[in-house]
């Protein structure tokens, strides 16, 4: 079958597919497919119907966020913290075998709260979960969080869903003793919140290693056909490798746009060897490894949606690092919505889900390769930087 | 760094990091990564120390692991069935939006039926799980399931979870009124249980289709370089491509053995237009589109460990399809361990489920690759398979 008959069929089981679309819909659904399918890619301004990654090619393209980061070059550590304009329906899901999170137990679907004032990423494994207190303790002196009882002298409570890498073997100054940095690490990263933020060696993924690699702090963004921004912020402290075997290719390649991590493009592989030599080669300790992910859209979701998108969202860390997901890992994503823009007309909400979680599972896996691409090794540390890596081709 | 010292780096952290190993097992560990990493493929015999797939490349290579398929040309539809020569410790994960499921319950770890009789692959949907029905009765009436009460005139509860695709609307004939076919089909695969099998339009992927191309069913083995064995069975009946957008190149190409699915390498991609377009080509409607994977090792595995396996190869699927995991889809996996190998010696449980798991992903992914790469198009149908689509180099 070309294209047309693709769409054709496309078109057709769509409009018998959809039980909650009328025909005429369902073909405008299909028309916006076949715009898709055909457009050129575009980096265009918010508002561009072209696909393409958004204005700043960060999770700050999605209207309604900002992020603030902090770091010490003493304990090679930091935090990331990604706040909403307004609570924000969020979700949440675990897929590593050793996390260290916190309130995420509150965004089950079933619970009581449905919104989050902000989400925390930090180092330093449990002791990084401190950095929440921090966030919560400024939010509620802001009167920001949930209020079950909404009286003078009764602070709210913020919602701050927090997860946590480790990085407490890389070198860095940890004889912290009883007075470890991450509550006012928490709080020096809210100085800094902005529409723009450091990659590479920032924020959470200050000291993060990734697969013999320097890890780091990744960002990316796509702007959809129909108008509405999918973005990802990434910490990547993984088992698993960025990059092909003995190679600087990216497994992020086939994603990738306008050279945003270097624009070497897919490695022709045919040396399963190296392939599977490389799948071994493997790091474990107790939550050493660990990828930490945040996807936001502007479309008003469900909780339930949110969800679903946070499952497709981690095949974005499956298509980026190999091997993911293991006992040693953490690997957490959540998702956010910053509800400034209602579904695009003529769209039923599985559909929209299931694209928006395939745009999520891109833009994730380009956040990740991004994280990687932009770091810098750490001063004294042993572990190169993809960048120190001898050029392969 | 070179390999040697990141081989040196890995030993280091290896020693330190596993508190369960002694350094000298770790050390071990450390020098079997080393030799994993610096064998030559091959494609032995079992017992070769070499990484590479098994004998048959079919889940079968697994000891203790035999194969029963059915189809009906008529219907256009079919069933599999994965039988173990004893009962075997199993898991699963379910992570598709849509999933037509049976008897997955019975597999959470703190439930009672510790181990599984046989899994089933069906299509047909919600009438496929009939199958089920049709091997339960057959292993019953020859005592093998899970007897609460061992006396005669008792029969024993066969475990058989099971799980199904949707291929009701492929044009086969589907006029069976209150008659549906597959509890026959069922008892029909066992009589061709064997440790050989047909690959692509056959089984439970007989009349299954993959991104606008013929789906099928697959399989494939790796015997890592321990001895021990792992393999994969799969039925696609994805809404996400196996191939590069308007090419035949395989998404799992950088897995590929010998091979296995055209040996082309994979798709040098830097259009990300026509792949964020390839990503919106969904057909959807409920339970449509199915992707159904059991992994079978030989390792002695408890049911938690069987259960991180499960979700690590899930990253198979998501490196095979794009997209995977949709609201549409009722994307699943089981592992089984069919026990007849203990663990290498000087590995930690963890390390060891780690390395399986990173081996399943990729397996699974080869699976999914040579499902469609094997079958042929329906008669009648415009679905076109894979190989007939034309060259591209």
């Amino acid at each position: 079958m070309n294209r047309r008959e693709i769409l054709g069929s496309l078109m057709a089981v769509t409009t018998t597919g959809l039980a909650s679309s009328s025909a005429a819909s369902a073909v405008s659904l299909a028309q916006g497919v076949q715009a898709a399918a055909t457009n050129q890619l575009q980096s265009g301004p918010p508002g561009s119907r072209g696909l393409g990654s958004g204005a700043r090619n960060l999770i700050t393209d999605v209207p309604g966020l900002k992020v603030g980061q902090s770091q010490s070059e003493d304990v090679q550590t930091g935090v990331t913290v990604i706040i909403p304009d307004h609570a924000a329906v969020a979700a949440c899901d675990v897929r590593g075998g050793g996390p260290a999170t916190r309130e995420t137990d509150a965004l089950s679907p079933e619970n009581l709260v449905q919104k989050v004032d902000a989400i925390v990423f930090a180092g330093g494994s449990v002791y990084g979960m401190a950095a929440a207190d921090g966030v919560a303790s400024w939010m509620g002196a802001r009167n920001r969080g949930f209020a079950l009882a909404a009286k003078p002298g009764v602070p709210p409570s913020p919602i701050v869903p927090t997860a946590c890498l480790y990085d407490l073997a890389n070198g860095g100054n940890k004889s912290w003793g009883e007075n470890p940095p991450y509550r006012e690490l928490g709080l020096e990263a809210l100085k800094s919140v902005s529409t723009e933020f450091k990659l590479g060696t920032a924020g959470a993924g200050f000291g993060a290693m990734s697969g013999g690699l320097k890890g780091g702090t990744g960002s990316a963004s796509v702007l959809a056909s129909q108008g509405y921004q999918v973005g990802a912020l990434v910490a990547v402290n993984s088992m698993g490798s960025a990059v092909t075997p003995g190679g600087r290719q990216f497994w992020a390649a086939p994603a990738e746009m306008n050279g945003e991590f270097g624009g070497l493009g897919s490695a022709k592989l045919t040396a399963p060897p190296e392939n599977y030599g490389r799948a071994m080669r493997m790091r474990p300790s107790p939550r050493t490894n660990t990828t930490l992910a945040c996807i936001a859209t502007d479309i008003a979701l469900s909780r339930v949606e949110a969800q679903r998108i946070a499952i497709m969202a981690q095949d974005g860390m499956a298509r980026a690092l190999r091997p993911i997901h293991a006992p040693y890992d953490g690997d957490v994503v959540f998702v956010l919505s910053t509800a400034q823009r209602e579904a695009p007309v003529g769209v039923s909400r599985a559909f929209l889900t299931a694209q928006i979680g395939a745009l999520a599972a891109d833009v994730l896996a380009r956040a990740i390769a991004r994280a990687i691409f932009e770091a810098t090794a750490l001063p004294g540390s042993k572990i190169p930087a993809w960048r120190d890596l001898p050029g392969s081709g």
